[in-house]
């Protein structure tokens, strides 16, 4: 545990660590700062830190620290998972791939199950407009939301029931 | 509680309901050829009837039963709360609205903030497509990647840190 490992070694450790930073020419940002920049909560890149998806370059009287090279993954991380919308756990496999082509295979079909997932969202984007300035009362009963909604009950039922429907039995 | 009524009223009542779903010329479906039709779990159909999102026509020895009117009242679920991106107890109260007005009151921004996450996901698309073909090792040298990352870095700095950016001070 890196915390316990700073605690141990106290802060002549840190103070070298902090200094080699800055040697690189790289600014800390605090925990804080970071959240705020990114738009996330602390606890999620406590948690992000925890997993290894994204460790806190340093550790200072139990702040984390993060370099400019941590933003950058960060960056990556968001737009894994925020908008790509890989889970966190393949989000970390693609981050950790350790060549292009392991990187490719980690990647893949997941271009296409996105567009896929936009398209519908933008088909669905197109209801909203019609739901917001439809007048009917009851959408069931609109030719337009109605006539949508009776697509998707017949496509489930002829793609998803593995049985025939029953009919109750009196 | 409807499951306790019915266990009160014994078998006959539920017997009527039946008929007088079928005299209406509805088919009742179980929860589970409901539930593999729609693509879900049992548990989710139980957690829509629990919430009043899409409770179920009637209960037969402990069973939950759907009628035609409920499958369509299920797609306008999945519509709202799994394309459209609602949250169910938003999706709740368009579906309960009482009036075309309110229906629109309660759907206000919904397209607009769909349309941004679909953009937002096409864009990640494009880059999920560069980054299974990227010959880099390391994405954030790359040319392509690594400048997309630079400028959401650079986005982030200027629109969300609160305050000046901290140099650890030794």
């Amino acid at each position: 545990m890196s915390g316990r490992l700073s605690a141990q070694v106290g802060l002549s450790a840190s103070r070298a660590m902090g200094v080699q930073a800055m040697e690189q020419g790289s600014k800390l940002h605090s925990i804080r700062e970071v959240a705020d920049a990114f738009g996330m909560a602390v606890s999620a890149l406590r948690y992000y830190d925890e997993l290894g998806v994204l460790p806190a370059t340093e550790r200072r009287g139990g702040v984390r620290y993060y370099d400019e090279r941590s933003l950058a993954v960060l960056a990556y991380v968001q737009l894994l998972h925020d908008d790509a919308m890989l889970p966190l756990d393949r989000t970390q496999q693609v981050i950790d791939a350790r060549t292009a082509g392991q990187r490719a295979a980690r990647l893949r079909g997941g271009a296409d199950a996105l567009r896929e997932n936009a398209e519908r969202m933008l088909s669905a984007a197109d209801m909203l407009d019609h739901l917001s300035q439809c007048p009917a009362r009851d959408p069931l009963t609109c030719p337009v939301t109605g006539a949508e909604l009776d697509r998707r009950v017949e496509r489930a039922m002829a793609n998803g029931m593995r049985r025939p429907s029953t009919r109750m039995s009196l």
